[in-house]
């Protein structure tokens, strides 16, 4: 039996192997946290290799992601397939082993990290979706959802502004089945962390409510074995484990210097770390004794199984909480689901209000029939009008709500929908301004490169917000958002095109969504049956001339109803104009052509775009012989109406600016 | 002699009123924090309003933004030039008082706020900017630097990410004359923040350093007092003074709750707080015993006068460091300054680095030329290469240096860049890949819309970052950054362009430059003396067909060697090619149109764009007869040599398209 010296020196070996030969990448991190490691994946992560998606499976999080080659090492080790070919190919194009741990390239990575203090965050989203999802199945003797959420963060991560956001909102959610381990080296890339990060961080995460272990060796085995307990034995907190670790511990000359992070050791230092590690085998090879000692796999189905025995007397106790269940972690939307059916009654009902209310009245149809939705807002619930007609709160008290008040942690929130999301059994959103977008802004890229259907709601969409002022207008955000690969944008127009975004996010399983609402009013568009089918489509003709158009004018949200203003009296004028509404960009590209030169005619070359945001995205549409009105400055502080008119969205400009291109 | 509460109560009454009349506002902070406020700038603040701009003047900032209508009273009952019309005219367009407070609007607002934690941040590079300055410039005997840094900051402010990264930063250095006020009145937009925010927050600022005064009645006078004594007498910390306050005190049916918050009181409220608060004067009228208790326009114009006859001796004993001194707060550089001419001098030494190689060697060069020069990076600094030959890192001990070592804490770094630069005295720059700029961005457009000189080294531009994967490798970011009004942006092809970048960035005192560079090496491009000069146009003619081009190559960084090199193959093919770098679209557009037309005729509509970032933004150049080969994906993990060639930025695929843009 190997010891656990020899079973941690293993993915110390394979990961400074990995980086050697792809001569690039961080050996100090797994070399440094191969002992806690070694100790939390084989005396307690409650895993399976053979189903990476066994539902009930504890999540981990290697938040320090460009540690990456600890968690190949480790899910290679145990078991999963991941080849040693794989190891071998370590950052290479098309290899399952990138360079920071990417979901869904290779088994069993839960999350992908890298940008730091998200992963963190992930893991926090991971326990409250844990502890909610327990909290609405689990029943008196039947608990099917019950794991740990474990999660590595080294210093950059808890100097990142997000470990404070989601590490606060930890301690007040009391997620007593989160344990953090901090790889406490005291090294970052600057070089011996002292010189910028002074805090006492065991004493900063008590200011959170948080369970500390403080000061426990890295390297002992037994010390880790202990904390961990303690941790466990502490379910009313979320615990932090301190660990104090030599950066990569094992490589004589290298260790506990910057010199180990980020990049490979080279072929003698590796070789000396060898000797150190008394660790005789080849680059890549692995004694069968010592797969033996780390195999996971026979013990991790005996988990399964017995689970799943579990789950089978639930279910025959409490059959439609299981079916219920099911459906959920399938990521299935049950069947009777009436986001359709709504677009075509918003039309029907005809209102002119803002679409953030328009939001609101599609949340409390929708909200009863999905379960799974689990809401919440950085602390703008009024006014994202988010919190719905069936909304309840996720307390510590009332831990089977549906709702997160995340408070000002817009970050935070971004981070935690991800890790809820890839959790399972939930479709979170989350809400702020458009303007705070910007806050959390990386957040939604993560979605977005996961694919992973995460909703944000951002309200107040423009100069239309008013008086709070130019520091509150978004300009550029929209542009940003819409050039995002893999990130579906909406700005509807009115009630009904928002009730399609709503439908359109909720099934849109492949990526993430984006619902850009105003705060003002916004009128009524009429629509024949085929233009309410063709909101889906991103952009369709919504008014149209007799004949060929000789201009069309091209609008999103709060001004396609001054488009159609002009648009009348332009035809008054006797021009022939067509306007196209165009909520979702996204949506419009992904049409066959067909259907794209069917709104937008290649021969139709004046075309003038409307847009209370910046304008040079719309040249894509209205190209070098078009115009677009929009912002090229950032908005002022005054009243709404006021703020339109001062920065030219009037049916006078428009039709201005109109008459320009056409009579050129 | 009016008492302490009837001071106060002018700026309550004040801010009610202009919140009511604008119908429109948040009267909650102001009611709430007019007593803290009353002491601060009653019994300490040492400023003149005469001379907003006296540059050693305590700074204050209100983090807390919303809380405008607080400010703009103080400005007006102490004697800055802001009249009661202004005042009446709140949330207005054209007016001074704008619904957040705007830097440039009001005279005496030190920065704009109202995006919660960063005006805590820049108070804390204020901060910096002094205790540096003081240290650079004080001499025994002659104190010229010597101010404190006043902070107001609400709940949200302390929720926010951003305030750990600079509270955490700020005990590291010891910011012994930054003192911060926290109004702790337990309410948040979505209402009681015990919901969601249990931080004790004395304990979390301790663990950072700093020193706490917990438990002060906001709204006693003499408690207030006691505690900011308590802090003036900690030199060696920043103070923490956590203030009890009842949110819009002096409301008598709205205060201690939400509603006050966000909303004007209504008519009803605002007479019953006149009652409550015993102030029966009509609204907007201050007694002139009230304004009296209030000027502080004598006191501060004697205290600037004794500085400036200590200003007079130091001037006398230190002639040349007075010189500088003032050269630098005048925001002047320094005459000699070889920005420029290093451009020259690249040319001719004609290396092919990476242009983060290229950025570095200038600031070798320039780093002794400019002593304002104050550089830092997120924990990248042998990554991004801006620690120069003659940084030397601001500490405790060292609080003389010019290097910020911030720790992995982008948006720190970037608002606190913002307060570095809004003091005065200091060049800053932060630096980080450019995929963080998402961590700070929100910091980038204040300090666009503030119009200030915060320059950005953004490195590790493309895919040709390679092997750590798409989570750092920037795609959508350029557009980011290009869409943002007043942001100057440049990327570079090479070390000569580099060198134009950093001439151009040290140049531009009306807002921020951000500097996109490379990670790998970038092939040097020879130039004629007019083209050398046209760099600073932003997008020049670097190679030329004969006659009139039948097609454009436009490309920007890593991809002008590659559109360099398709060039030569498509003349070889007998195609005439001309070749645009444009390092910088923010500083084209602004070419006057004659230039641009022959830069890019309008005739030639063959063009075609390359960069290995999101394409969409260049159909403004290309249009819709044109193409971009760009990203429209995440990167993968792999050697940027690999990735450059799956996404297709090869010569072979550039030809390909060229032709079949040229036989269309």
């Amino acid at each position: 039996m190997p010891s656990r010296f020899e079973l941690a020196n293993a993915t110390r070996a394979l990961s400074m192997d990995a980086v050697q030969k792809a001569k690039s990448g961080h050996p100090g991190a797994p070399m440094g946290m191969a002992d806690i490691a070694e100790v939390l994946w084989n005396d307690h992560l409650k895993h399976n290799p053979n189903d990476p998606q066994w539902p009930d499976r504890d999540r981990f999080v290697l938040s320090n992601g460009h540690g990456s080659m600890l968690l190949y090492s480790l899910l290679h080790l145990t078991g999963y397939e991941l080849s040693l070919e794989e190891l071998q190919n370590f950052r290479q194009l098309h290899a399952k082993t990138a360079g920071h741990p990417e979901y869904g390239y290779a088994p069993g990575v839960e999350t992908t990290t890298g940008p730091l203090g998200q992963g963190l965050a992930n893991a926090v989203g991971m326990a409250i979706a844990e502890k909610t999802l327990a909290a609405q199945f689990n029943r008196p003797g039947h608990t099917v959802v019950d794991h740990h959420t474990w999660c590595f963060v080294g210093d950059g991560c808890l100097m990142e502004g997000i470990s404070h956001e989601v590490g606060s909102l930890a301690g007040t959610q009391q997620l007593g089945k989160l344990v953090v381990f901090y790889d406490d080296n005291g090294i970052s890339i600057d070089g011996e962390v002292k010189g910028w990060f002074t805090d006492d961080t065991a004493k900063r995460f008590e200011a959170y409510g948080w369970h500390v272990v403080p000061k426990v060796d890295g390297h002992k085995p037994e010390e880790i074995q202990a904390a961990i307990e303690l941790a466990k034995s502490h379910d009313d907190k979320p615990s932090l484990i301190i660990c104090q670790t030599i950066i990569g511990f094992g490589a004589p000359n290298k260790q506990g210097k910057e010199e180990c992070h980020g990049a490979a050791l080279g072929e003698d230092e590796v070789a000396a770390a060898r000797k150190q590690l008394d660790w005789p085998h080849a680059p890549f090879h692995v004694p069968e004794s010592i797969y033996q000692g780390w195999d996971a796999r026979e013990a991790g189905q005996a988990r399964q199984d017995e689970w799943q025995a579990r789950f089978a007397r639930y279910q025959e106790a409490f059959p439609e909480l299981a079916r219920e269940l099911q459906r959920r972690t399938q990521c299935k939307l049950p069947a009777e689901l009436t986001s359709e059916a709504q677009i075509q009654r918003a039309q029907e009902r005809a209102e002119s209000i803002p679409s953030r209310k328009a939001s609101l009245a599609c949340l409390n149809e929708l909200g009863p029939q999905l379960p799974e939705l689990l809401g919440g807002s950085a602390d703008l619930a009024p006014s994202n009008l988010t919190f719905w007609d069936g909304a309840k709160a996720i307390t510590p008290d009332t831990p089977d709500g549906n709702y997160l008040h995340y408070g000002v942690r817009e970050f935070g929130m971004g981070a935690i929908v991800n890790g809820i999301v890839l959790h399972g059994g939930f479709i979170p959103f989350g809400a702020t301004f458009l303007i705070f977008m910007e806050y959390m802004r990386n957040s939604l890229r993560m979605a977005a490169l996961m694919g992973k259907r995460a909703i944000y709601v951002f309200t107040h969409d423009s100069i239309g917000l008013g008086e709070d002022g130019p520091t509150h207008q978004p300009i550029e955000q929209l542009t940003n958002l819409r050039t995002t690969p893999n990130l579906a944008t909406w700005r509807p127009c009115d009630a009904v095109e928002t009730a399609a975004a709503w439908d359109a996010a909720l099934k849109r399983n492949a990526g993430p969504t984006a619902l850009v609402l105003s705060r003002q009013n916004l009128p009524h568009q009429e629509r024949t049956k085929q233009q309410l089918a063709e909101i889906q489509r991103g952009g369709y003709i919504l008014k149209d001339s007799d004949g060929t158009p000789e201009l069309i004018l091209i609008a999103t949200g709060s001004e396609v109803g001054l488009a159609m203003d002009a648009a009348t009296e332009l035809e008054a004028q006797g021009r022939a104009v067509r306007v196209v509404s165009m909520p979702s960009t996204y949506r419009f590209d992904g049409q066959e052509a067909e259907y794209r030169e069917r709104v937008l005619p290649r021969a139709v070359t004046k075309r003038l775009a409307i847009e209370a945001g910046h304008p040079d995205y719309w040249s894509k549409y209205v190209g070098l012989d078009g115009r677009v009105i929009g912002m090229r400055t950032f908005g002022e502080s005054a009243p709404a109406g006021d703020l339109f008119k001062h920065f030219g969205f009037t049916v006078d400009n428009v039709v201005g600016q109109a008459r320009e291109l056409l009579d050129a």
